[in-house]
């Protein structure tokens, strides 16, 4: 079924009425060309998802009436934090599609040493507003009840002082190459259900020593995602699949 | 270092030489402008990596000299066969990319039920020798010592009968939603080290009914992958990663 985000608040008890209005109300009723007494999720402000029936509709609103009202549980039981330098071509969309699929919270993209990439100032804005968009239909496509957000730091320094994090870890090549297994296991373990878990990811060109040792200086530890070298957009997606096999499965 | 798969024995002895032919030599003495003296890694038949210097060339091979030898523990400690429902577009190629970067040792493509894409017959051979290449240039960039292969099956009942494995697993959507959480875990649990497991993803239509008793009348059961509804190639991300946690990190 498909699912919209409402910005609205809406009722959730079954025979009340809501309206809906906004870009939903388009791609419902003119992409998927919804009609009266069609249904639909709509998920409420407060992560409750109510299936709606389509009661009749105007051509910038429609009348939904509640049917169904449900609290499932998909969203991971630590908020993870998925903060990545800034890389090149479409890689950023693709963390950020992927990653909320996957169960992140939140994205963060920085500005680092070795950083291939740049967004230029006067960019940034639109690429964060393309990013949140993507983030938002991923969201609605795996069912999620949680749109995660997407935000900019300047450099890794600023990004600690300024994104909160319970545990915080950082994906380094130098430390999988020393065999550095235990890590990761050793911070889930730690940590409580609705805790943040900050992960740390290079760019293509890597972290510099002086980044990952402020990192640690900030209690943000080196941790081993196994032996293969993964590509810079392929580490988050292990990150957030081990986080969700050892929460949600095991 | 630039990383080679030699399909020529070569010696992996300190101080003996071999000469290096076919495409690698293109890539190292034209794409990456190697000079005498400069180094790369060379993985042998029997998965040792050699590192060798080149000591001369001429248009078609070079000359190199052993200077040190390697066994790194770089391969899932299961072997693990990706099956996948033939997909539209670039999917199947970010499968085998993404699927190589973390550890698959095979993937099998097969025709289903439900699948929007087929593969005509007279393009298939032609489909498998680019993914083939797309395995090979991966698991150089993953520094892995092994490319893993690519196959494909008429149907899934034909891939059970064909494909050997100790323990299958399907992840099926419906088995998601009814909240299937333990499976996995489960059938990693009784599997020992080298052993073989077939994980089978349906097409972006997903798989019938028929399709997955089936499955199940040969001994693949049914697993959920966490509560989030995942696209056909992110599912076997979530899986790998999820193995490789399991393996190598806990």
């Amino acid at each position: 079924m498909q699912r919209y985000f409402l910005t609205a608040s809406a009722p959730t008890t079954i025979g009340e009425q809501f309206k809906l209005t906004g870009e939903s109300v388009h791609h419902w009723l003119k992409v998927m060309r919804a009609q009266v007494g069609d249904e639909a999720e709509f998920v409420t402000a407060n992560q409750q998802v109510v299936i709606g029936k389509l009661l009749s509709s105007t051509a910038i609103d429609a009348q939904v009436e509640v049917v169904r009202v449900s609290s499932p549980q998909v969203e991971l039981p630590l908020k993870v934090v998925i903060a990545c330098g800034v890389s090149k071509g479409d890689k950023t969309e693709q963390i950020v599609q992927r990653g909320t699929e996957l169960g992140a919270a939140e994205f963060v993209f920085f500005d680092s040493q070795y950083a291939v990439a740049k967004w230029a100032e006067n960019k940034r804005d639109r690429k964060l507003a393309r990013l949140a968009k993507i983030a938002h239909a991923a969201a609605e496509q795996s069912h999620r009840t949680v749109v995660p957000t997407v935000s900019y730091q300047p450099s890794l320094t600023k990004l600690v002082q300024t994104v909160p994090y319970d545990t915080g870890i950082v994906a380094w090549e130098e430390s999988a190459k020393q065999g550095e297994s235990s890590q990761l296991v050793q911070s889930l373990n730690k940590m409580a259900i609705g805790q943040r878990l900050l992960a740390v990811f290079g760019p293509e060109g890597g972290l510099t020593m002086t980044e990952v040792s402020d990192l640690a200086q900030a209690g943000v530890v080196a941790a081993g995602l196994g032996p293969r070298i993964m590509r810079a957009e392929t580490a988050p997606m292990y990150l957030l699949s081990a986080v969700s096999f050892s929460q949600e499965l095991v």
